[in-house]
């Protein structure tokens, strides 16, 4: 039997819904049967990550522990979480639970270790990038990053709350693709998009570099670690 | 503060994942969270509905319980289940739980009647035919309603666990509208479009008569009955 996986969603809800909606069309099924199962508690109610990081809100750590908590207790087998920017809290939520919490920082840097690149683009919001997720992981494999100016930042932070707003039109999507080459311009030999949010409005069509997705990333990891399971207890089985 | 939506989904994945997209796209919101909270048992481990109604298989009635009664005990304040064939067994799961069950054959059939069409034309899987879910509701309610003849409904069946096996293409798409056309042709004046795997594959543009789609009705219900306390809170509050 294969594993169950836990989802701490709502952060927000289309990315949610598009990290589910990727999960089962990269579910290897001929039908329903074949399908993981998937517990998801998209919790719209917490706190803001960008502003708790920028200090001017309310800490969602203690929400985020108790949806973990909450999705273990229901079955989960493995966690993931379907925002980038509350990475930030990685490691009280793993503290907390006595199953695996799958990094979807973690995963999507060795991913873009394994592009090749020399020099690594980042897309993030800004909590990501205050709190330096990819920078740090990034650093600690030894690769080189580069990431948009604090006043592109500004402009590619308002199309995320823009596209968070339901909005995710050709105006949203020029300017998301425009921040993209211009890392490239800069040097990137691949980007990283990480805030799911981002594959809302650009794809691997829309950039001549590799583009590593975050949501990409971790939901074939957390297909392929909730299956595992199932493949070693077949083998032994046999 | 609005109420906990809970949803009874797997029956199959996809048909879950475009439920809780509908939920998102159809709440009014300007952020996060503006949003509602759900809570999703994704488990397509539950046994087959139309197998077991057609006597072929293991009952999915414990199992659609047990996910009811983890939702409660997790949060939800109101369920809903994201497929009609299932509500077969609608009344043992509202008997075993505390919170209100929204029913979408029920919801369904209102909206049907709302239309003001003589005649409702019904698109349904084997096992909500079969159960004659659908038939019952409209002929409580002294609705006429017509629907595939059988060898008709074979091969729309077909077409359902082509969609569930992840293939909504041109010739699935062209399948459907032919069977919807048809029950237009033989007097309907409006369709239900009474499985979760149509509305992937048929949208109102496809048909000259009001397309009542399952999923749609109960996506606002639920909006609508988890935003109702929020307002009445408001308003108690003033």
């Amino acid at each position: 039997m294969s594993r169950t996986i836990g989802i701490i969603g709502g952060l927000g809800p289309a990315a949610t819904a598009d990290f589910f909606k990727k999960l089962i069309a990269a579910t290897p099924a001929k039908g329903d049967s074949d399908h993981l199962r998937v517990l998801i508690d998209s919790n719209p109610r917490i706190p803001d990550r960008n502003d708790a990081i920028a200090g001017r809100g309310e800490s969602p750590a203690p929400h985020l522990v108790a949806a973990a908590l909450g999705l273990e207790r229901a079955g989960a087998d493995l966690l993931v979480m379907a925002c980038n920017t509350a990475h930030h809290w990685q490691d009280v939520i793993a503290a907390a639970i006595t199953i695996p919490f799958l990094s979807m920082i973690d995963e999507t840097a060795d991913a873009a270790m394994r592009s090749g690149a020399a020099t690594i683009g980042l897309l993030a919001a800004d909590g990501a990038r205050s709190a330096a997720l990819y920078e740090r992981a990034l650093d600690a494999r030894g690769r080189a990053w580069l990431r948009l100016d604090d006043a592109a930042q500004r402009d590619f932070m308002a199309a995320i709350y823009t596209i968070k707003a339901g909005d995710a039109g050709d105006g949203v999507r020029a300017g998301i693709r425009a921040h993209a080459l211009s890392l490239i311009d800069r040097g990137a030999a691949a980007l990283i998009a990480g805030c799911t949010e981002i594959p809302l409005v650009l794809d691997a069509n829309d950039v001549p570099v590799p583009l590593i997705e975050s949501t990409d990333v971790l939901v074939r990891r957390a297909i392929a670690v909730a299956r595992q399971s199932q493949r070693r207890r077949s083998c032994e089985a046999a």
